[in-house]
């Protein structure tokens, strides 16, 4: 039983009469649903989660996960009267410029917010990626502790919205999450049925329990709209006690996750908005605000009205995190004594330092002039920087064997019981196998790199990256350290054809703020592209080829190290490559081998060519100015980009005198090596593109 | 009972043996789920489906598609017994260049295909919408006819694997069709448990049948893998028959679409490869091959043998199509007879023609300076073609309100018993609610317009473009008459902040092949972009703004007709607007007001400048080269772009000398004006450009 006092209680209807001031001030926002969830949110920091608001960082703290990010309000409350630092002025900041309390929740932003949410479904797929990180973590540093005895033993808590639950890359991760027997994952489902359309019943009907019941999950009621305690409203009342009692056996050591559908009406207790779809996403009106203070004793009149007492009252949660906090650290300090390499792992894990000397293990290939495809290189240097940094963890959806995404010699990550015969891995493993499930992928990696230990990848096609998009944009928006690894980047995989045949993607990627996309053009570049990316710890993606591209013998070309700096000169004009160019190629990939040909045939024809490998623009766009104009010599104006793949973007470095050599169409099913021929990538077509640009 | 002579069966074997043929002599491909589909593919074609290989456009044809794409000999095998035109010569020349049968199916390409499948769940998303538009259809054609008595009356039929019901798209379309009581849909679910991974309980243990019914399904389980029959192979027999009474079951009208879970074993019966995961995405092996032959009663020495007696008796199949239409006939006219009318509405829709004059019904807007959203003046303007053009339908991922999608006065298409207080409707209605769900959407509307007689349309914020990405390539790679309405297009729609702010997505869409990006300026814009849109029966996208946009006065400049050609001289240069310009601001949607002040205080500056509204630029790129020049005179290099987004793509227009204004970064949150004054979209801004570029 919660034992809520008459404060906890007035705390609560603080929270909602808050949530409904702080929207009608600034004139818009999401009131409904921050006032009906005022419960259960205090509910979870008051009596429920493990955390202290002194400590936001806290490693054993248990994970919040506000999937109804327009609701942001739910939290922001929450943190305010849990004394995370958010004061009421930063209440009355609401969705203003600079304030600490945007529109939507942002992680890096705001204290206590553990990932930016808004796009519905995000953040519950990517809660399941935390539980999943959670385990893994566990499994690294403190594998033999008894199940809820480890300091690295913490719980992911959800809410989330009738919408969150329409979106497939829920359906994806949820499906994963059951089948992972994640037992340290709680979605509290808000069944408010009310989104932006009014009543859900207009477009979605399904039985979410039984969906769930599916997936593997355990499944809790908790009807709030048809209780019979005399006390309540007659047709609602807040059972916290059955809530509560739903959440804590949720949080028992188990194989399943748990949903708590929790039937509610939006905007409780508003006696006109409540259950109504307008109460979702505007504002409630004055008057309705004052009626609603009325109700509940409150002075209508005032605004953002916090009684002294519930405030002193609400922050002891700081007292009773800050005890949590220390008895953990007991564990945490024994732990550290008994495990004083694994401490040692753990500190500069937490730092998010690399090994020191991790880049020595690379292998290097020799020149060769069949090569091996970028990704079987990948594939290589993933399996030998899987034996030096341990905190690189990663898989594919349903593409292993294609994306080489498996390190050599680990386990998979997976229930024991649920090893294949060409699978072998249990609970704490290593490769990780998504399904078919793209944009789950990439959630499940948002929270993943969000657990804040570990180094996370994931593979498909570069032409689903269509399909994990969201996930792209939300790993670049949260600056986290995950790492794409897309194969098949270009018709040169051949007969798969235009849906599997990426022409658009690159370009598409690049234009996403804040992602690095990295095409590198042989294996050794490859081997520098992922040193790189665990380098600079920012959202990364690389694209590699499906067909062997030649290993560039680098004693007659420039090392590959210059992939570092995002673009090099590989080789400068004359007989000799050492001579200023007259024509620059810029080429990426697989293209870098074509731009390559074609500089032989030029520089037959007496035209000094250089080529510049350009695997990262933005890698590139960082070097100074000095740099810039030593690769891409501003007086040479005849230049070339070659790239399989549409030129928009290219513009601006080839300039006005420039030509692309690109494709401005969908592909098509043939052997890669045709394709390229019929379309117009061949050392001929360069050499005419340079010659128009001279 | 399907009642198979030894000729059907050995026709089926001569499908495992061409699919196993075809995929060894082009050395890659999938051969494993051809051979195993085999029985049901033919089974669908010869006795279960209504469909004329005479002709493929038939009306009243019933759909098949093929959700596992990546399996497409096993619909070209059965095109060729059924004689749809391709022969041997064209399963020999499998995904090679320039041959009727690519990797994946592509529909327009080769006769009888009805959509280009291979991104898993796509096929089967795209089904809903199928079924979808099929009630539509019937309900303006044919409202009053007993169920299954209409000529318009048909089903559709899905092969969906492993893989499609992974993927979320399909989670969120048969959420909708079992919400939508879609009784006219079939889906046999290929339960081969064997994906790229292998054995799918590595990821992928839901129990798929509780979660169909969980949307409302009737799901059927057929397991080929535990048969008892004495006759069969003792552990797997193919009971067509318990096959064939589930089909004929769910083709029966009713509520509910149809799950048909069939248990089989993947290239079976292939003796070494069946069951394996490499039978899946390899070619057998010219050994296993010859082994699967001699088990089959086949030469192992012959390649693409077929018996001329199976062929003759398996394109009788044309006779009886035949037949069916003939008989379908007679009920089309009499009911061409019976609503004359409505069959001339009918021969239109065929036509692919627009009513004559519809353009008159478009609202035309006086000049406002405070003016409308875009997203507002689209409102009215479908509300005007609505009443003029009854093939336009569509609606929302649940923003109908804030997208502007409902046509005034039209009711939902909903069962009838789903109504909501907010919303009224029927089974014909014409407004869809397609709940949170953008990639769905996307699919289902791609599966309406598949259907050849409708124009629909589907909304949702630009920034969640990326949801449904996957559906908008599939869209455009199609050539289908889609349009996506993407309201809220830039940080203009404010306080919602960076998850919700477009920034990449106008430039990231612009890339894809065959999608028109149009983004007009204000609401006469609007109107003539929604003409523009339909007359050219392309995949189109509008970009439009939350906010008010001033309403330009058309008398002062140009009229918005110069839409149609993609970008137009709005006004020119000198105190008059007449002069030839020294600066040219080239900007598009909201921003296109901004260009207009900046251009008065570069005119007081006495910079002659012209100022281009470019809505459309593919649509621009199509004029001659006469019209471009004319536009954007290439003596003039000053120039500027001013977009609220990334720049890529802008340099190629704006050229060494020009200029971009842009956003190179994520939103925040606080209101819109606010946004563009902090991140430089001011006229001031603009200004500076623009005498940068001078």
């Amino acid at each position: 039983k919660a034992g809520w006092s008459d404060l906890d209680v007035r705390a609560v209807d603080t929270a909602r009469v808050l949530a409904a001031d702080a929207v009608q001030r600034t004139g818009n926002g999401h009131p409904g649903t921050a006032m009906s969830l005022a419960p259960v949110a205090y509910l979870l920091y008051q009596n429920v989660m493990r955390h202290d608001p002194a400590d936001p960082a806290w490693l054993g703290r248990d994970r919040f996960v506000l999937s109804c990010g327009h609701s942001s309000l739910t939290q922001y409350v929450q943190l305010y009267l849990s004394g995370y630092g958010l004061e009421l002025d930063d209440l009355k900041a609401l969705r203003t410029w600079g304030s600490l309390t945007p529109g939507h929740p942002e992680v890096h932003h705001t204290k206590g917010i553990e990932i930016t949410t808004g796009p519905l479904g995000s953040g519950l797929a990517s809660a399941v990626g935390m539980a999943m990180a959670q385990r893994r973590q566990r499994g690294m540093l403190d594998p033999d502790a008894k199940a809820g005895e480890s300091p690295f033993d913490h719980h992911v808590w959800v809410l989330a919205s009738d919408g969150d639950l329409m979106e497939g890359v829920s359906s994806e991760a949820c499906s994963l999450a059951g089948h992972q027997e994640l037992g340290n994952l709680t979605v509290v489902y808000d069944a408010n049925q009310i989104s932006i359309e009014d009543d859900t019943d207009i477009s979605f009907s399904e039985d979410v329990a039984l969906r769930f019941q599916a997936y593997g999950w355990d499944v809790v009621d908790v009807d709030w709209r048809q209780s019979n305690d005399p006390a309540g409203t007659p047709d609602y009342t807040e059972d916290i006690d059955s809530l509560l009692a739903a959440l804590e056996k949720s949080r028992r050591p188990g194989k399943r996750p748990t949903l708590v559908r929790l039937h509610t009406v939006i905007a409780w207790p508003a006696p006109s908005a409540r259950g109504t779809g307008k109460a979702h996403g505007s504002a409630l009106g004055d008057a309705e605000v004052a009626a609603t203070k009325e109700l509940l004793g409150f002075d209508p009149k005032k605004t953002f009205q916090v009684d002294r007492a519930v405030l002193a009252h609400t922050r002891e949660v700081k007292k009773r995190g800050k005890a949590a906090h220390r008895e953990w650290d007991k564990g945490y300090k024994a732990w550290r004594k008994g495990n004083p390499e694994t401490a040692a792992l753990l500190d500069r894990l937490v730092a998010g330092e690399l090994p020191k000397d991790f880049a020595k293990a690379l292998p290097v290939f020799e020149a060769d002039p069949k090569g091996i495809a970028t990704r079987a290189a990948s594939g290589k240097v993933l399996s030998a920087l899987g034996r030096v940094v341990p905190e690189l963890w990663g898989g594919s959806a349903d593409l292993a064997e294609s994306n080489n995404t498996t390190m050599e010699g680990q386990s998979s990550f997976i229930p024991t019981s649920k090893q294949t015969a060409e699978w072998k891995g249990g609970p704490y493993g290593r490769t990780l196998h998504f399904g078919i499930r793209e944009n789950g992928m990439g959630m499940i990696l948002n929270g993943i790199a969000l657990e804040g230990l570990t180094r996370p990848y994931g593979g498909t096609f570069l032409v689903f990256s269509d399909y994990m998009r969201p996930a792209v944009r939300l790993a670049a928006l949260q600056q986290l350290p995950v790492t794409f690894v897309w194969t098949h980047d270009s018709i040169g995989l051949g007969e798969d054809g235009p849906t599997h045949q990426p022409v658009e993607q690159v370009a598409s990627l690049r234009a996403i703020p804040q992602l690095d996309m990295v095409r590198p053009a042989d294996a050794n570049e490859t081997a520098e592209a992922w040193a790189e990316i665990l380098r600079r710890r920012r959202t990364a993606g690389l694209a590699l080829s499906r067909q062997a591209l030649p290993t560039i013998d680098r004693t007659t070309h420039a090392k590959a190290s210059g992939v570092r700096k995002g673009a090099y000169v590989l080789v400068d004009g004359g007989r000799n490559g050492d001579e200023a160019p007259e024509v620059i190629l810029i080429a990426t990939g697989s293209e870098v081998t074509l731009a390559l040909a074609a500089r032989e045939k030029l520089e037959q024809a007496r035209v000094r060519t250089r080529v510049v490998s350009m695997p990262c623009r933005e890698w590139f766009e960082e070097q100074p100015r000095s740099y810039q104009s030593k690769v891409l010599p501003p007086e040479v104006k005849a230049r070339v980009s070659v790239e399989a793949g549409v030129s928009m973007g290219w513009h601006d470095l080839v300039g006005d005198a420039g030509r692309c050599v690109s494709l401005e169409h969908f592909g098509a099913s043939a052997d890669g090596a045709t394709l390229f021929r019929e379309f117009g990538f061949t050392p001929e077509a360069v050499v005419k593109a340079a010659k128009d640009s001279l």
